[in-house]
């Protein structure tokens, strides 16, 4: 089928056909791999207007598990046989669309796909990628929707000032990662906790957290509160559950709670009744939820600024790759299982060689 | 003492002691008459600057026993002996500053005095009363700081929507009372909890709600369901606790919530933990609370437009008014057994007649 595709130069590369992973069976606790099948499917061809793209990247996130139960945010919930969702950076190889060109590095809803067709339109939220400059993985992680979800929920929605505290739950993670390095950028003091000392070495040194605690060690408020000596002024939370309990017990007034996830609720479902929501009231606090994709209009700014920071070596990033498209089942479970140091991706392929040498 | 004050038409009818609730002990607990005791001091004397004002009404608020306990917002901690914080509207009958003329009707922070000495600094929060057509009390309910918590809370945090659903708990107190009308009046729907049939039956009647829940029964999630069938945009919350978090498990997407009071967690203290709050971050919600003494920029249009609806005949308001100034700490008490009926008022007193007959 890809012999007749109107515009490649890789049409001697590419396969005839291409895997895809399934949904073999409904989420029920933690991620087995009896939940997943890889199938082969002929190559797509693109018809008018489409064109194919080669996964380089998966990203993974913890909404794919709840994409597999019962849909979320504006995803209906995955049917037995659906490839699943998910956002990767690839390489348009096949290409009926001006728009994009054979070669173009593109991310946007590929799926757990090797190759994938796509018409470029707003569903599927193909961009192209705009910082050539910098490794294409970026685009799943800080110059991508992960990124973007930090920029938005720490200078939209917490709007941290000087001097103020910011404390990160999950803060080892794709957003936490970002969030409090961005917090940091903002004049802020960031602590973040994670899970482990391992991590928490990595958010002082390589990231410049002012402090990080391992949140599963005994005393926990009382190391929050020897790390966040004036109270805490924005909760950049990932986590929930009693993390975030502790956490609001140390609110000062004016607070912000971003409600960014809830990655210790996920897999037995809201399990922890908050004790001290209270405190929202009492300190004239504001605790708000937000969904990435309703802030559009905002991704062109915070991939631009904070590209410019990542050159200017104010911002890094951490990513944790698993090598292969064969390990997709196992890279989600290595988010629940808190294994992940950064941005979870799978590496798939090498992007292909122009033949003209255009790239 | 009175008979030199610069500036009176009244020296012959004022009396030469005046009484005053001080606080005999801590309260712990329900309120007891235990916790208050009744003394004469002297009739004050204003100085360069000053004015005495006679107290007509006295405003009762939950807030009052935290002000005894361990105090709220900008107040301190009363200790005992000291006068009970309060806000009453009055009557200024001797004076020695220019601002504030014998005859003239003020609202501010009398405390539990019939008669207060006041300077006008902004810490005593004196204001005149701009509606001489509305009834005196107002200026401690519809048209006071109550009035204006409903005011700010429903327009400036919640912002409702028309065609939207707003539930409001504590709908038969003081601010919910005003809150579901301000909501009807931006166009939403008004949903009221209170506790009892008669409440429920004054908030479809009297108050315009278009439907009222007794919190009270069996089966009130089912209830809510009913009176909300497209789910619940905005709570506000005046109970907390139990009430607050039924509601959040039907808040539909966006949904705000005004954290406005906590009647039911300040007895015993925070008591209830809160199972759906992972709701707001689920729902990309809002749930914030607010000080109301942070927003006075917007009084004067809140005293505004307010009048103007109920001149107009769309707001009205309720008072529960107990007679005399020893009702005082029974009058506290009964919002804690949740007995008054709209904003809990105590009348003190009848204002003087001017002895050249211009009021």
């Amino acid at each position: 089928m890809a012999s007749v595709a109107p515009d490649s130069q890789f049409g001697m590369c590419l396969p005839d056909t291409a895997r895809e992973w399934v949904m073999a069976a409904r989420p029920d606790g933690p991620i087995r791999s009896e939940d997943f099948a890889l199938v082969s499917r002929p190559l797509p061809c693109p018809g008018p207007g489409q064109f194919v793209v080669r996964t380089l990247f998966l990203s993974l996130a913890p909404v794919m598990r709840q994409y597999m139960i019962d849909g979320a945010g504006i995803e209906a919930p995955l049917e037995i046989g659906d490839v699943i969702h998910g956002r990767g950076v690839g390489q348009v190889v096949l290409s009926a669309n001006p728009s994009f060109k054979v070669g173009d590095l593109v991310h946007g809803k590929l799926g757990w796909r090797e190759y994938g067709l796509s018409d470029g339109s707003p569903e599927q939220m193909m961009y192209r990628f705009q910082a050539p400059d910098l490794p294409a993985s970026t685009a799943l992680g800080i110059l991508g929707v992960t990124g973007f979800s930090a920029y938005v929920g720490l200078f939209d929605i917490a709007r941290p000032q000087v001097g103020e505290t910011v404390l990160v739950t999950g803060a080892a993670g794709g957003v936490g990662s970002i969030a409090g390095q961005l917090a940091r950028i903002a004049g802020a003091r960031a602590v973040g906790l994670a899970g482990g000392q391992a991590k928490c070495d990595v958010l002082t040194g390589r990231l410049g957290f002012d402090a990080a605690l391992d949140y599963r060690k005994q005393g926990l408020v009382e190391a929050l509160c020897a790390a966040a000596p004036d109270g805490i002024d924005v909760i950049f939370d990932n986590v929930g559950g009693e993390v975030l309990d502790s956490a609001l017990g140390l609110i000062n007034r004016h607070a912000r709670i971003v409600s960014c996830g809830r990655i210790s609720q996920y897999i037995d479902g809201p399990s922890h009744a908050l004790a001290n929501w209270w405190k929202i009231g009492e300190q004239c606090a504001r605790m708000e939820g937000f969904f990435i994709y309703e802030h559009r209009h905002r991704f062109a700014e915070a991939e631009a600024r904070m590209a410019e920071w990542i050159r200017a070596g104010k911002l890094t990033w951490l990513e944790d790759i698993l090598q292969g498209f064969d390990q997709m089942p196992a890279a989600l479970a290595r988010l629940f299982e808190q294994h992940n140091l950064g941005k979870q991706l799978v590496h798939v392929a090498e992007p292909l060689q122009l033949e003209n040498g255009n790239k």
